[in-house]
């Protein structure tokens, strides 16, 4: 109800996982959607896996169709260094299943271009560019050596690129990779991106791997034109990690949850009730109140957001490397 | 009455001129305390005077007796040369009066250390470090080649430093700064810290010059130990720009916004008659339900806090070189 | 002489005019080579242009036939904002000559990208990323509102790209920029870069732009494969400060100077006479003696490299800003 | 000869082992110092103590009585974590003999004051300033919770500055740790600091650590006024890396080694001969003509400055908090 209001105010959400939670609050089922939830005792990382099959369900979900995986692991925003490397082979040991479905062309190594996207300069747009500066890049090297160069476990040739945003470039980003990718034809690209949630719970401790790419999405950045294999021309994995919450989505969350609890005090009841007999005109007026215009282009993030993206852009690199240049964990 | 229950939650400001506006909205009056308030219609500043005259009135504002001054420039976000230089002269200027009313022993020339308050690593707490990374600092030159040296207009001793914050350093900032001044015998310091505000309309818009020092705030460092005369023993002058706003504050906005346009909109005349019924449990219960933990240590802040707080900084040194190192703007 | 035994150890340069003082000093006359050399009184800067006009003299020159302009201008690393200003205006206008002289089709608005070489980590390797830093990129703007958009004077396309190093991408940077040509259609790239220079006089003082592109040179950053028309399909316009000189220089400049001195003192006349009186690897074994292996990968810098490069930068910046957005300067 | 030519040109050293080999070369034994080396074959590391035991022996090697240990590593430059962790258990257990003999008053926890000194700004000058940003400070939280808190192994209370370079601060740095160190009243004060070196081949390997504290040096930042026992009150240990070579030492190794091979060779026999004829206006002369002005203030680095001293700071830090926060290591 409130979020139908708010819908209008487009706040929105890079992770499946959030979409689909909207529905499941108001207790429908989605047609089209699967959802499967694993948890790991041993590291607190609970799994969810939505896959949204047919079109109609990736129109209701407002993403694409395709697989979204979603990490939860609260104890990754804790600097423990074993943690850490636990939490990276089993990132690896996720994109290297998806990466087994994509079918790619039968070879024993694959070509991969990583690209970090993002803003080097705006903090919790960073994680990119991040990602990227500490990847293991060897595509140069198994070109000129081959692939016993160097005592390499894996002959793997990864490529990497930070192609910065439409307003440090001029250019979209999809038009720089398209012209990268023309040039260097990886088997697949992998490209990670800071996202936003619409839950601060979710900041800094969840990692969501699709196969679909990455979409124009709610981030801070404001990409525009999709990464997918339409538009590229090669299978595009993305990988995201909330780092901000859009300041509006705390008045949406508020605005419900006093309702709500007002309804449930039962001193206010009835107070949904009245809210539904608004006609369209008036609850557009109601929410354009709430929604102080100081809010525009505010964020929520936690104080140690530099803190957060250095060890989670270092978790993210670590989950490539392991992946890529190493065997791939058991 | 919402705000009356969000006080258990401390959400506070380091601004005296917010602190002030929290009373008006009830309009009552604070003894002891006084409001002047200025326009400068060619820049667009407002500039708003709180004098804190009385002990009482030091109570109920929490804050210091003192004089608060407040800058509010809704331009200074923009990157617009001349109108920076603009704001500092006029903040010069400002400073330039409050140095007057110190009384300090008469000398032709002073010794100021400025300091620059804050974690250099986290960026909406790096604003003083950065302030200090463009002044001109000129007691080393003075010391050793006279007041006539290099053809300098003025033989005012500036020296500057970065602290730090406990986390790095073991120890209070105010020790270090008592050694330092020890030492170093300034006349006077002058302290540029990050503030915390209420209200994100005043995000990086707002200057705040009090001649009362630096106390433990809302901020986003944990500051402990207030640097004043009492604490380090020569007259101490805060510079302060709110760069956060606590992410609970947003959500006692919404909740206060929310009862008070249901009521207007008569359809739901008396929610807040009922709220008043509520028994401090009950209250208590229902802030509790509305503040998610999750929302503990978020701030909020602009998406391009790296930007604004470079280009404030840059405002600010400007401000104290103009008065110390050239002649002051008339 | 000196020179000759030192060649085996590949002290290159990448200023075509300290290629050119090479012969000078042996009062050779070079080919097919053309030097012309005037001064600006008012601010002081040399300006240099050698002219490589055949095949044979591009093999003694060992650069490609073309056009090479240097500015010498001693205070440029100065921090004087005035006298930057002026030199980016210069360099603007001789820019401005060269594209005009490479009788692009007849357009009145040009597309050019303009690419930072270089590695951002490596502080003396790090110009090009620092001139993209600051540059005004406008053709998302052009292509979204059209040329009346937002008051520009101009309705150039300009882009930007920042490639990286071929150590952090694992591709060559041809490569990259070769795929984003094809895609974006520029009319014409200018790529700017740091050079190695043989002379510690040239650091930080002097900018070359030469209408032949960017050629694997003795830089800092190995760059292989050139970035000219033949290999990436637009004309190439290169810009280079040299911001390093490689340590081997300092050794090869000391021999010859000892020598020289030593004949000059007439105490040891004929130290040169005997030299050529050593066979081939007599002189290997007295050079190699010389130049210790603990001087390869070193580099000689002054301790100001930081601060020398973020200022170059800022007038390199300028320059293509008031070249491609604004008027050209008279 | 050449050496003592180019002492008017100050080209000096912060190593008091290469004071030392200086002497060794001519074969002069200085009475006063006495020379230890050992070897670990494990780690290929090589320890040299010096030991100045008289003022005789001090003023010869303008240096202050005291020991010297230096430690060079060949592959401290190579990035392996684990041999990284080895040399930093070593330099840890060489600190803690150190500390030992300084016989501080008897206590069971110390409180230690770690110093960065250097300019954060200026790469090869932010190795101090690095290591304290990697340290594990204690003394707020010893002080706050006791030596029980936290489940820490030690309740060693650790404090660390930062207090910038004189051309920053307008201080001298001695004036600040002073101040600093009248406040917390530490047991010991270590400062870390970059160093200038003679020979290239020691920059990046060698950790020179003694117990006379910092000096005056050869180095980067100028600093003025030592930090020993003498100028702040309690004792100092000073931790030194070289980063640099000044230029002009590269010229008068040139010198050197080519008058000495010239001689060797047979065929100039006797050049030293005649070098020793000269009268001291001559050799003065020579001595110009060899070291261009243009190489005043350079600096000879390896390309890779900035990865070296990321590097080797990780080294010092971890060192630090393995001595004083985690047991000592056997």
């Amino acid at each position: 109800m409130v979020y139908e209001m708010l819908d209008r105010y487009n706040i929105r959400t890079d992770l499946a996982l959030e979409e689909k939670e909207r529905f499941e609050s108001d207790h429908v089922e989605v047609p089209g959607v699967i959802l499967e939830e694993s948890y790991d005792m041993e590291q607190e990382i609970r799994i969810t896996k939505v896959k949204i099959e047919t079109e109609n369900g990736a129109k209701i979900m407002c993403k694409p169709a395709g697989t979204y995986l979603t990490l939860e692991a609260p104890n990754m925003a804790v600097p423990d260094e074993d943690y850490h490397r636990e939490i990276s082979k089993k990132i690896a040991t996720y994109l290297s299943k998806l990466i087994e479905d994509l079918e790619l062309p039968c070879k024993q190594e694959l070509s991969v271009l990583i690209v970090g996207l993002g803003n080097r300069q705006v903090t919790p747009d960073s994680l990119g560019p991040e990602v990227v500066d500490h990847l293991v890049v060897t595509r140069h090297i198994v070109k000129e050596y081959g692939k016993y160069a160097m005592g390499m476990e894996s002959a793997n040739q990864i490529s990497a690129l930070v192609p910065g945003v439409m307003g440090q470039t001029g250019m979209e980003t999809v038009e720089i990779i398209k012209g990268v990718v023309d040039q260097i034809k990886p088997d697949l690209v992998i490209a990670v991106d800071a996202l936003a949630a619409r839950n601060t719970r979710r900041l800094h401790r969840t990692i969501q791997i699709a196969d679909t790419g990455i979409h124009p999405g709610a981030g801070i950045g404001n990409r525009r034109g999709g990464l997918t294999k339409e538009t590229i021309g090669v299978p595009v994995i993305g990988i995201g990690v909330p780092t901000v919450v859009d300041a509006a989505t705390i008045v949406s969350d508020t605005m419900e949850n006093l309702i709500h609890s007002m309804e449930e005090s039962k001193l206010l009841k009835g107070v949904g009730e009245v809210l539904k007999t608004y006609n369209d005109a008036e609850k557009y007026e109601l929410v354009k109140k709430m929604i102080s215009p100081h809010l525009n282009g505010m964020f929520v993030t936690p104080k140690d957001v530099d803190e957060m993206i250095k060890q989670i852009s270092f978790t993210l690199s670590e989950a490539l490397n392991i992946l890529f240049t190493n065997e791939v964990p058991a």
